[in-house]
């Protein structure tokens, strides 16, 4: 198959998801309803992070979509928080999709103003090319992944509004540099945030809870003035 | 664009890669090289275990083949080694495939019986499905991953030889059951070779070198058969 054909398929692919994900956007925005897609590498922590996000959210509403090659086994661990959560077993798929993720909404009748939380298969790499409604995307890395990684997959990085640099409890243990990791992710996107966080001894959880309620605030409130 | 239709172009291109994996093979076959396609998570630390390596080798050839989207980084730490490295720099694409490893081995010439060792670029996904006419694929782990990503991702545990779980200096650090992580990898690939390691601390890497020994020998006692 030409390079140019391979071209043309891969356009013709984005620009179907791009009309699932305006579809997702369009009925989020109507529920005044934050998204957030948590994007990032296998065992950067996600999963764990969001249950303790669930936990510190307390009384919000909120429900999640979780995508994973094969089982069960996240959304049964965000089950058990008490939040809704779905499955969506991608089989060969290495990332969500637009429609995928239109499914799933469909299937979770919650109140105005929830948030909803977008766990995506674990892959620096071919998500962030799919676009699926989300309010923004949020890049959680592992300080122990090193501090290059940005450098060596900018799209991810381009393509996030916050990036978190998650297991700050592992540095000392690591020969890692977190001022350098917070340059280089500034080098390929000079505006993505920065959170330094420990999912496990809880460090940093106070300043990402309140980044979520502030974007959910932000959210509710432009569509309150409308 | 229809489901079928995706499989039909999906198979298009496996076949076609195929095509180029398989000529690899023969070239490499044809030298006695063993060929190793080193596959993981962002962050698992491949790099760092292939300069040590490449120390502990000593007087062994061998050349890399450096995968990566961006960046020249990786290349250049291996050519600090004295080793010969090509990088391949991947792009929007997610893995290495066997028409860029073709080109990459036309620019490595090498003494008969020389290692190759090919670090395809960071995702747990996709580098699965594509055969680059090496020997075999041999996945690397973090502990700090966690022991359900055999599970989670089993096409890439599955197509692998052997699975090392390194940094294992970080295990005291984490919660992390090295025992299930085997057990996991075991249920997705009852073959599976498992080494532990620490290119930090060297534990475990005369094993690794050992059984490259072993393999690359096993290789040339077969082309020599012949």
């Amino acid at each position: 198959m030409s390079q140019d054909r391979l071209i043309e398929i891969e356009a013709d692919v984005l620009t179907k998801n791009d009309a699932y994900a305006q579809a997702n956007r369009n009925l989020l925005a109507g529920l005044g309803a934050f998204a957030v897609n948590l994007v990032s590498s296998p065992g950067s922590g996600k999963t764990t992070l969001l249950c303790k996000t669930i936990d510190a959210l307390g009384a919000q509403p909120l429900a999640v979509i979780e995508g994973d090659q094969q089982t069960e086994n996240d959304a049964d661990r965000l089950r058990a928080t008490g939040a809704p959560a779905i499955q969506v077993n991608t089989g060969k798929g290495c990332h969500l999709d637009g429609h995928m993720v239109g499914h799933a909404l469909e299937h979770l009748a919650l109140p105005r103003g929830a948030m909803r939380f977008i766990e995506n298969v674990g892959n620096l790499v071919c998500p962030a090319a799919f676009e699926l409604g989300e309010d923004c995307k949020v890049a959680i890395l592992s300080v122990t992944e090193g501090e290059d990684k940005p450098l060596k997959y900018p799209d991810m990085f381009t393509a996030s509004r916050l990036a978190i640099l998650n297991k700050t409890d592992l540095a000392p243990h690591c020969d890692v540099d977190l001022d350098l990791y917070e340059a280089n992710l500034r080098r390929v996107n000079p505006g993505i945030e920065i959170l330094r966080l420990s999912a496990r001894t809880g460090e940093g959880m106070a300043a990402w809870i309140g980044w979520l309620r502030s974007n959910l605030a932000q959210k509710t409130e432009v569509k309150a003035a409308e």
